[in-house]
């Protein structure tokens, strides 16, 4: 498989940004994301703060988002990536299926809604799950926790439960969902415990249910997850003034990088950091053709 | 004069989003610039990457800027500014006729297109001027050079041949522009000398010209003319992730913080800057009522 020159993480207005510019531009470049965007954006009654376009639904504004993509053919991968490793010259992408290489990395993948919960970060991989895909059938005919944060991703919710033996579900909105084996505890999710593994969900009423497994399907996870060893501050990436983070060739766009939350904010920080990614580029393959003249010397 | 809250240098995309948020917000401030908007931006003749706009020219952009600001109400203030003093508590805000206080300054005064030449900013204020207007009447019957850096200026060079005896004109663009006392010299202007004040006009081809004063219409003065004290750097002002300056309670947003010079990056830094500058009135009137407690007690 070819290096993609971009790999951008997220299709919410900044991602779309950076996209824009990467095309416009010519490079090569793996937009991922959901192809409904912005659930976020999508769920705004009312946009009146975005210049040049006066008073949109954030739905309207979603339209106008995917017309340009399409005139612009701009294609959205639709993997979920579980995560991003820094082989040094390239960082490797794992999507549900597959691999993928680039050269460098905008992460715009929003900010996490929801904070984790004891027991999140450290079970994860052992026992936690971000993806439904990925890891589901590792459930089969088992007993798992479920939390949900958005009611677009209640069909995995359905899916996990064709697998499972029982699924405790705890949706964090409101959710009409019913299917045999699922069961709604009485109170929400405190904490997980276990020794090796996951063991077991505490509840806020004190209760403790046993489980194999717990996943959450959440819009946003928070970045570091993805990427081991990037600067967070308070559930924030730490950038500088060009959107470049502590890891050398990556870079974040929108919400993910701190306030305001702000459709504006986030296509201005999406451009900045492909044109930082761009900069980068050039900078890279220059260095490449140095190392290369330099062994021809 | 009652003190605004904000007051937002500058009629680009920088500026307007920087306007919309605190119109929004229903903070008090005052837009400075021209109600044209920007000459930039309306001299583009395709813009692609604007998130949500799909192929537009520069002056539709500027059209949609308009309507939204006529849909909000927000005028625009159309003095230029001469300079900005920080008083401490506030900031001094001194324009053509009068002056203005504002308790935050957000600077979006794009970047300068040309640079300075030897001498401008050294005789600033003893015979150069940014400013026909303010002070075009000090040579009158006098002999002037203009160096002009847009088309949208040629107005003003008019005025100053109605005042001047002659003037040594040097537009930075194709000009057709006569007048009876206009001169147009051979060569570009290459510096500025004179000992208490300006006394003559190098020119690139070793030619000197005697002149009283130099105007220098240009689009953009660099900030730190505008505002002295404000760090810079390479011609940029320097800020960080939030838009604020080394200066407390002075932001900046747009082309003058740095590349890339685009839309979409001053949009999104005009609405950060607003928002810290917004954090900014709270905390300083926060500390203010405090200080209130501290005197009753």
């Amino acid at each position: 498989m070819e290096r993609a020159d971009i790999a951008i993480i997220g299709t919410g207005p900044a991602g779309i940004s950076a996209a824009i510019n990467a095309k416009i531009r010519g490079k090569s470049f793996i937009l991922f994301g959901s192809s409904k965007l912005s659930a976020k954006v999508g769920c705004s009654e009312k946009i009146e703060n975005y210049p040049a376009v006066c008073q949109v639904t954030g739905s309207e504004l979603n339209g106008l988002f995917h017309k340009q993509l399409e005139e612009l053919e701009i294609p959205i991968t639709e993997e979920q990536i579980t995560g991003v490793y820094n082989m040094g010259e390239y960082y490797l992408i794992m999507a549900d299926q597959t691999s993928y290489e680039a050269t460098s990395v905008i992460i715009a993948t929003g900010v996490e809604a929801v904070r984790a919960i004891p027991g999140e970060r450290e079970f994860l991989g052992r026992g936690v799950s971000y993806c439904a895909t990925c890891d589901g059938r590792l459930y089969k005919g088992r007993t798992i926790a479920v939390i949900c944060d958005n009611k677009h991703m209640e069909d995995e919710v359905d899916f996990l439960c064709g697998l499972a033996k029982t699924v405790y579900y705890f949706p964090l909105f409101k959710s009409g969902l019913t299917r045999e084996n699922l069961v709604r505890p009485d109170a929400g999710a405190a904490g997980i415990s276990g020794t090796d593994s996951v063991e077991s969900i505490m509840l806020k009423n004190g209760e403790k249910l046993d489980v194999d497994g717990v996943f959450f399907l959440k819009q946003s996870v928070s970045a570091d997850v993805l990427l081991r060893g990037l600067e967070m501050d308070n559930g924030h990436i730490v950038v500088d003034h060009n959107m470049a983070t502590n890891l050398r060739g990556c870079f974040a766009a929108g919400d993910c990088t701190g306030r305001p939350y702000q459709i504006s904010k986030a296509v201005g920080e999406g451009n900045t950091a492909a044109h930082s990614a761009m900069a980068y580029l050039a900078e890279v393959s220059g260095l490449y053709k140095n190392s290369l003249n330099e062994d021809k010397g």
